[in-house]
Parts: C-alpha cells; sequence; structure tokens
C-alpha cells in the first residue's frame, strides 16, 4: 500500500544528496522503466497504475510493485509530464581500473545540461562505449532528466564521477580534447586507445585540463555559427574515432 | 513605458497562433537577443533591465527600448529560468524556390523537441547549410526554447514549413532518409546536391515518406541502444557528406 512516506521518499530523490545516500535513482516512463529492467538493472520497487501493472505482468516478474494513481504519480514526479510508472532503481556498482581501459572512452569535463548528457550515454551506447568518465562537478546521470534522456542505455554503460586531472594522469593513455582552436579534425589519425575530452558548455574544457592534452582537436567550420552543441561535437568526433577503426 | 498590456502581449507570443498573426518572436536572454541583432534580425522592441540597457547601449542602437524589472521579465517569460532582456523580432520573409536549391538541404519530418530542432539549425549553420525545410508538423523554430537553443543561429538559416510530399516532388534533388534498416552509410557516396530527411523522434520518418526516398541510409550500430537522437543522428550524417564535399 502506497503510504504518503513512499510519496515524500521518492520525491526526494530529486535531490542529488539523497539518492547517493540511498543508492536508488528514480526512472519515470513506461519507455524507460522497461529498458532499464531489460538492460539488467534491480529495481528496489514500482509505483504505476493498475492498467499498467496488469499489461505488464510478465516483464516486471517478482518486482515489488505498488498500485499508484494519476495524482500520487505526479506527486512523486520530477518531470514536467506525469507518466504512468515511476520506478526506483538500484544504483549499480561500478568497478574499474583507469590502466584497463581500451578503445574510445568519452570523459566530460563539466557538462551542465541534463539533455546533453543523456545523449552522450545513449551515443556511447550505440557506438559499444562501455566506460565514461566525468568530473566531478558533471551533471548526475541520476538526475530524472538524464535517465529519461539515455532511453534505457544507463544499464549498458558505466559512468564514474573522478577527479578528471588523477584520472588522466593515472589512465596513461592519450587524450584529445575537443576545442575551436584545435587541429583540423579530418586530417587526424586517431590512436586505438584513447580518451575524448568534452569540454562545458560555452566555456570548454577548463585550463587545467587544456594543459594535459595530447592533441587538440577541431571540427572545421564552414559556416557562422560561434559553437557546436556539445553532445554534437562529441558525436561527430566519436563516429570520426569509428570511421578509422571499425 | 511598460505596460500591462505589453506584458500580456509579449507573453501571448508563447502561442504559436498568436506568433503568427504577429510575425513577432521573443528571445530570452542577453546571449540570445545579442547574437540575433548581430545576425541582422530586426527587432521590434527591448524590454531589459536599465544596467543591461546601459551596458549594451552601443548594440543596441536606435532600437526601441523600454525599462523592465526582474518581476515584469519574468512575467513576460516563455522560460524557466529569467532572464534580464526579452526583445520581440520581426520574422524574418523567406524566400527561395525549390529548384534552386543545391549542396546538402536538411529536411526534418515531424520533430517534436525544441532543443532538437534547435540543435540542428546551429549545426546548420556551422556547416553553412542556408535552408531547413519541416513538415508543418514540426515544431515552430520561433518557440522560445528553440529559439534559446539555436545560439543566435535563426538569423542565418531559413527555416521553411511546408507540406513534404509537396517539397520532394518539386525539388527533384535525390532524397536520402535516415533509418535503422537502410544502407550502411559508411559505404556511400553522398550526391552533392541532395535532401537529408530525418524521422521524428521516437517513430522515424513517416511512411508516405518513405516511399519517396531514392536511398535510405544506416548509421552502423556496435553496441546496444535502441536509436541515437535526431539531432545527434542528424549531425553525424551531416558531417559524413561534408567529409566528401568539403
Amino acid at each position: 500500500m502506497l503510504t504518503r512516506a513512499d510519496i515524500k521518499f521518492v520525491k526526494s530523490l530529486g535531490d542529488k544528496s539523497e539518492r547517493y545516500a540511498s543508492r536508488l535513482f528514480v526512472a519515470e516512463g513506461s519507455k524507460s522503466v522497461l529498458d532499464l529492467l531489460a538492460s539488467g538493472l534491480h529495481p528496489e520497487v514500482l509505483y504505476a497504475e493498475e492498467d499498467w501493472i496488469i499489461h505488464h505482468e510478465e516483464k516486471i516478474g517478482s518486482v515489488r510493485t505498488e498500485v499508484a494513481g494519476a495524482k500520487s504519480l505526479e506527486q512523486m514526479s520530477s518531470l514536467k509530464s506525469t507518466r504512468e510508472v515511476i520506478a526506483l532503481f538500484q544504483m549499480p556498482e561500478k568497478r574499474y581500473h583507469p590502466k584497463h581501459l581500451s578503445g574510445l572512452v568519452l570523459a566530460l569535463d563539466g557538462l551542465q545540461d541534463p539533455g546533453n548528457l543523456g545523449t552522450l550515454i545513449r551515443l556511447a551506447d550505440w557506438y559499444g562505449i562501455a566506460h565514461m568518465i566525468c568530473s566531478e562537478d558533471t551533471v548526475d546521470c541520476y538526475n530524472a532528466k538524464v535517465v529519461q534522456a539515455t532511453m534505457g542505455s544507463l544499464g549498458r554503460v558505466s559512468v564514474h564521477y573522478l577527479t578528471m586531472e588523477h584520472f588522466i594522469r593515472d589512465s596513461e593513455l592519450p587524450v584529445l580534447g575537443a576545442d575551436m582552436h584545435g587541429k583540423d579534425a579530418r586530417a587526424f589519425s586517431f590512436p586505438k586507445d584513447c580518451v575524448l575530452l568534452l569540454g562545458k558548455e560555452g566555456s570548454g574544457i577548463r585550463p587545467s585540463l587544456k594543459k594535459m592534452l595530447t592533441h587538440t582537436l577541431r571540427i572545421e567550420k564552414r559556416g557562422h555559427a560561434e559553437s557546436l552543441n556539445a553532445a554534437v561535437a562529441g558525436a561527430i568526433l566519436t563516429d570520426r574515432y569509428f570511421g578509422q577503426h571499425p
């Protein structure tokens, strides 16, 4: 039976500190919830309208389920439009060793837009990139908007929050930074194992990290826009990497 | 002097029908407004805090300006966070002839996400693409969120809303559609003059348009994501086109 305390608890997970204290995050909407279930993440509990539960009985299996009405779901939600289901998932355990990374590693320096982070996690999953490294001030990957934008990819890509300077030093991989003033990326030969570092929307890669780059790459501009969207720039360079290392 | 009627009028431009009745759209925030001014669009009036006006006197020139306090600006805004300036711009006159288009033409079939449309307009501006064609049910390019996401590029890219079936028939250009079940785009030779058609988030290109495609292209998947974000898929294919036609 759904209680007021449950609603309050789910709502509280809109705060990053509450999420990390309980190691739980919220997914909203049928598609997000089913995709995360299918990707093997462990749900703690599902709050859903009765119809939704009956319709998805087989996929839900033995997961704890509570019937919730539209009004309760709206009160629990961190997003603008209300969904028929809200689930709490356990944050996956993430293990990796900086020296055991290979292929293309995506690294984000302070990205703030949840849509951009979600889009990049989905991109990583599309190209089969297993690990993403984020500086500690990058938007949290368990933010409800990020979870929604990843379309289920969060269960397949490990996102690690680290001090980027330490990661770069420890990984010993060449680090390519995307920057307006870099080398023409069209003529560039991507190393097989490397880190692609993308900077914050607006301000780019911070100076302390710029000093640590092995190469600085530029996507040639033919027109007049001041810059490209961060996720778009990341996607173009990632696609060029896989053009050379299919 | 700013009146209650002014506030009500600006707020009303959040509705598409009101925008098209007056041929005016709203830009919010210093960066958007200054970028659009610099791109040569004509502002009808600027509502801004006094400090902002004094600081930007030179760029404002002879534009009609009204001092507005934070509260009035908040009441006028269609966005979540309040800005120090809101401007009304005249929608530019857009002329083109479907038979006079050349190079890469981006065409959107029913895209709904304002961030995706804004990101694609910015992408077009980056690569120097002058014209974008949108089906009539695509999100409006003068929606406040789209204007914000374009970062000023709206003044340099002409966005035309048309019945897509008629446009494709009249343009006589080859039409490439992005679709999961298409031909491997890595091996594809892009025609110098062509239309790249991107489908709606979730459902893709509508069947009546799929029948009109000259080629269907697929971005090869190496991992497990179900799909790529629409703006990201458009960016990758656009970048591959310019790799062949620099």
